[in-house]
């Protein structure tokens, strides 16, 4: 007879993310950090929302027919930041994710506001931090053409002006995705979902609701057409429970994991 | 004068449904019951919230153009189900809907959880209870080729799979539905709507909000193109109010009732 | 067998007030107005927000020891009010109060804002309409020293002094309600509950919420001191269910509605 | 040095609109009256919602790549107006509307309800008040054929077999406003925007919540295919914030609001 | 260098319980069920939301001067249990219960709905399980004078009646608690807090809000008053999450855990 | 006929605060900055939202006798304060303070979290900023026991340890605070109002509700035994709005504005 109670208890992690660190595939990690100017701050919460939502999904995907029980995931929990200090979360956050490249696992972040993203992308390419906006600071890092976007449709001018030149920009839809793997190849790539993209009767539960995004089913098509690149690591970002009372949207955010993590995983 | 205050005042009945029992064509109740293990209960309030927000609904169709006032519907209220016991919830399901049908009235339920379509279901068809998935108990009675499923798109493997040998299934999307009159031809049916289907930025106030789901304006037209069967009795059902703090979700289901009825009703 | 599903089916009442119009010792109404100055509207959802919660409470009340099962009691639903049209809306209750008491009934109303007690006020005192606060208004009819009020903690300083001429005024709190039986003897008596007087930890579903109020138990104590007076009829108002998101507030007013009903028809 | 805050604080304005009225091309003011027969009151709140919310949208348009910086725009605030009086309340509006224009500036209207639109249509066209709904009483001033009506979807039979003999109705979708300008040419056109239009998943913070309208992205592109035409004034109505705890429908009113006010400023 | 992330990121359990089952003074486990008749579900969310929110508490108490950081406490997590088979949900907490207690340590239950209860005291006492209410049920196992019962004020005339024949019923307050300790002396102790003892304003999420509960402070002083018993074990139970939109309810919930804790454990 | 609509309509200031700066004998500011770690931020919105909610409070105090209408006091909005910058709010903040003493007028600040208060104290007393907690940092300005505490109820136990020595603490009620004014004096005296002094039934919508405080009106009491006392400055802090669906607590807010600003200014 067990002398704890773990054989009658259900775990405390992300869709029963059971493995140790050493056992697993990918680590899944919170970084629950909303320090600056976003308008309904708020994010903090997402990670441990999405822990206590994720237990009523299922781990099949029925769209991949794959199913996560046939992955090995571990959850660290969420990283300690402290508020009031980006520049310290950033290094945190990098020092994390080097951890788990150091073990050949996939890194998976789960924010937090957009600049966490930040530190998991210096990780990969390693260069010196500027004063500028998030996407701005990693085009630092990367360098014109070397970074994708979709989808965006609000920021002043100036930023749309910038993108134009520097970056492979595709604005307001998400139609242009079919094109990445042809562009992209077999590079490395590091994926940033901001979940603002969706719509906000979609994703309610997000720090600057922008009406005119996308719909769930467009957002879910999209990623799985990147299921032929070399994807190195993964975050998913903006979820705000405080303003999502009926729940949608933290159940559209672990979705998206789970089918994120099952199209990633699926190479290996 | 009159003695009462009758004539000064509203029905408290769904939509204004003020026929007797007696001269009903069709006989609405709801079953207030969520027992088992959906995520966030709550579909117990759903008939009674549907009914306070439905009198500012219109009862004309302008998608129809027809109007409820033309038909003679009774709303018998909810029927008192003793939670935790499942078996005598069903058994007081079925004896109710024999009533009707003995009256030669259309049953129409208001639910409560998905479970208690099978209560309306034995009574239509007339078999045993076993144990298993609402769908795979429905089966039991009904056997293969006679369940016509479409848009689900969340489930555990083996339920899909198994579905696939046994019942008509259409996953994901509702666009199949054109061809199920067809299909079925004049064979009476009964349509269980399990508001689900619907996207949660729909639905939110729902058990286990999916995202992924249709719109409002695709189910409207998938159910209108089932205007030509021989439908014998439906039910609504998996609508929770507590998680619908903006009333949305009681809206649709409101809406749906309506239109129910009228492609129901206008075959008579 | 009965041939409808009355035997098995909950009413739609009030607390399961079944009885008829003709049996009843009290006929419940209510009057859903709120077409005027409120900061927050949405009393006019009051009844039936109470009617659906109202099915959880005990008919016994344990501080009284007596129970709304010994008494016949008559839901007349809500009436059917023009917004937009106040005289009408004062004109519609006192036709209906008229009925109940010509039948020998208590008259109970729930509102509403709290104009629509100006409506019961003229039925038992039958005056004419002036233009000012709705306790001015009672006032003209009642004149001097006819009113009592306690616990008022708002209002424009000439509300206040006028108030400490003409009426008996006890500001801030309930202490001196102990004193009404007192005061007022055998005189027949009409009382308005003005949820508001309820600070807003309780009853934060108001239409102007004003910090500093009395406790649930403070005013439950109040009302059962007034046992011994003649009451004639009473009225609650001021309940606004939009802005009750967990539901304390309705259930507030329940539970008053069923302490005032046995403590009024105690004496019967 | 200054001797007040001003160079430190942020404006109390919609969008920092802090153009003074006298330089000011356009002016924006609130007519916060929910006075009559919508379900869920709550609109006075519009437009101070929007003010609050309004401060964290760019004032640049990527649709459009203008940006509201280039206009000077004066907020009003808003209209005091009487509770109870709805001919008093369209005269204020008219009023108000009738200065604006003397001043040969563009007035733009945040309700309150669509009642509130019958004001300013008033101002430019100076008819008698009959007794009927507001579309009707628009037709009482503009006569057959020049209201143009696009994506109603609910309301009473006599309304939609009126409304097919007196006016340009195109329901459901807004599919065909790309017609417009072809039909209207340049004569002066007045734009009544009624938010319920969307649908509840993009608005659930309105009056009735009507399953089945449109989506943000379809409204915002038929109200773009108008930008050809001669408008002298718009308004936007029917946000009631109440109703949206997540902001959602906030964010979508203040976003149409820069848009309108870019594609109409556009032509000055 | 640590290979893992544990050094770096915050841990998933109460109040930061990072004991092993085999280090700790007390065993704290969830027990999320709420299958039967209460009229708002929901308390099966409860642990999963304390733990969420339990990170901002401190473990220091100034009321008792005394810190958690002091105790060895293991968080087990939540127990599996059947939804519909209230019979196996006993006895699982039962064995919970006993597996806790041959290692002698203190078992701590969050529920949950009150029945939960039934299954600890049977442990303690060993007795058949009876069809009755729950107190009826412990006093089943305990007999007559062995339940101490403060502030209870709703229920059936039945059960008032039954309650002062076979138990130290102190219904409406508290104020006789600080007798208990004379009463019991050193018998062993089970204490089983209903929060909704708590009136609505203060525990707004709970199953069944009743007006006219106990403030917070008072219940507290209560609690304190017991320190000098033998307490064996105890359980916190009927917070229901979704009921509590503003977090209240659940910081009561915890800091009570952590005040009930620190009391109990005082003595070891 | 005046040319603009200003006779026409509301202000948008805190209660109508319409006198210009020079004028005013008192000027209200807000410090919209929620910048570090309290559990749940939003107290950036409360002077907005404050401003919003104000217009439906009357202006006269029965409690006082005495009205705003009689003073004249300036709403100077909020200031601009950069995110991610907490030594440059504070200085933004003491910058704001200091033009408003340097003209003989009353600051008022409304927060904010309530780090916003060093930056006003720091006005006042002029010294350096030291690396602690809020109170601590205006200890290392004002010295021993120049710090008067009343009402506090959680922290770690270093800082309670910490006060007892260098501060007046008279922590969990505020029984205490009749005998300021003999301690105090006619010294200068600055007030800071964290509202998480009341209990959380009254004022839910805060960062931490920590359960177990003061009723609204035993700090209404309090905080009128000190108009004797020579108050050169106040500011109220710690509202945060998304955790107030209700808006009780922005309503305790805006009236304890009201209640302070009349004791404060009543001595001039």
């Amino acid at each position: 007879m067990s002398t704890s109670l773990q054989d009658m208890t259900n775990p405390l992690e992300f869709l029963a993310f059971e493995a140790s660190f050493e056992e697993a595939e990918a680590v899944v990690f919170g970084a629950p950090f909303d320090n600056t100017a976003s308008f309904r701050p708020g994010t903090r919460f997402a990670a441990g929302q999405m822990r206590r939502d994720s237990y009523y999904l299922e781990t099949y995907s029925p769209r991949q027919d794959r199913s996560l029980d046939d992955h090995q995931i571990h959850d660290a929990g969420d990283l300690v930041l402290p508020f009031g200090n980006p520049a310290k979360v950033l290094d945190l956050i990098e020092e994390a994710t080097t951890r788990i490249l150091d073990h050949d696992k996939l890194p998976v972040m789960i924010g937090g506001e957009h600049l966490v993203t930040l530190g998991t992308i210096r990780t990969f390419f390693d260069e010196a931090l500027s004063h500028a906006t998030v996407i701005r600071k990693c085009w630092d890092i990367l360098g014109d053409g070397r970074i994708h976007s979709y989808g965006i449709r609000s920021g002043i001018k100036e930023e749309f002006d910038w993108a134009k030149t520097h970056m492979d920009m595709n604005p307001f839809t998400l139609s242009g995705i079919v094109d990445a793997p042809a562009k992209i190849g077999q590079a490395p790539v590091y994926i940033t979902l901001d979940l603002d993209v969706l719509d906000p009767s979609v994703m309610p539960g997000t720090g600057t609701p922008e009406p005119g995004g996308v719909s769930f089913n467009e957002l879910h098509e999209a990623l799985l057409s990147l299921r032929g690149l070399k994807i190195v690591g993964f975050d998913i970002n903006e979820l705000s429970p405080p303003y999502d009372p009926s729940g949608i949207s933290t159940a559209a955010a672990v979705k998206l994991l789970r089918e994120m993590l099952l199209m990633t995983l699926a190479k290996a």
